[in-house]
């Protein structure tokens, strides 16, 4: 079995760049600098399922993107999430939160609605993401 | 300034066990073993705050902590998140989940009610988390 991104994940999501370990994704939804790392292991659903390298990995691109959404205009907290119940290839979710946002302070999984990006300021944010997360 | 658990956190969690980084609390709702690790940092709020060295380590109890929770009985699912929207000293939930849970496939955060532990229960739940947890 080879390697591929859930369709779950792709219908909400673009990918924009490739890390050493994980495939990271720009969510679909203007409304808060959102991305999702998808470490590219055939097969992986769960993070108990990581082994420790994998896991160590992992976490240093969670760094790297939180890193990267946090320094997005206005951003105060970031928030990163592995849930899981929905689309079971394990990713990371890792959002950008700001007091007032449109789930402030709830989490934004589950929350109604999306933004779509106009095309330019989509393509501004991933510039600016992908410059900051290029390795 | 030395570290002190975030009222906010206690209110709702009691501490069970340290870890070399983290102390871990087991939160007080009887629907879902669910912990939280909290680094022993003073004044530490986010992910991007955290040093290499010291994300490596919340990364490994993490892990370690996942998999005594995917442990306890009818587990099917691991849930983690670091949110810190509404208390910001900077903890990591690991919840168990399974399908059919009282919120699936929602979050388990801010969600209404809360199920109080029956003594025994608590004890029996604590005894198993810590004798999988314990370094």
């Amino acid at each position: 079995m080879s390697f591929a991104l859930d369709p779950g994940l792709t219908r909400s999501a673009a990918a924009i760049l490739d890390l050493p370990l994980c495939t990271v994704l720009l969510k679909d939804d203007a409304r808060w600098p959102w991305l999702m790392l998808v470490p590219r292991i055939a097969g992986l659903r769960d993070v108990v399922d990581l082994g420790a390298e994998d896991a160590a990995q992992l976490m240093a691109e969670t760094m790297r993107a939180a890193k990267a959404v946090a320094a997005e205009h206005g951003v105060q907290r970031t928030n990163v999430g592995a849930l899981g119940n929905v689309v079971p290839q394990l990713h990371v979710h890792v959002i950008g939160r700001w007091s007032g946002d449109a789930a402030w302070p709830g989490p934004v999984w589950g929350v109604d609605g999306k933004v779509a990006y106009a095309d330019d300021a989509r393509a501004a944010r991933v510039a600016r993401l992908t410059a900051r997360l290029a390795p």
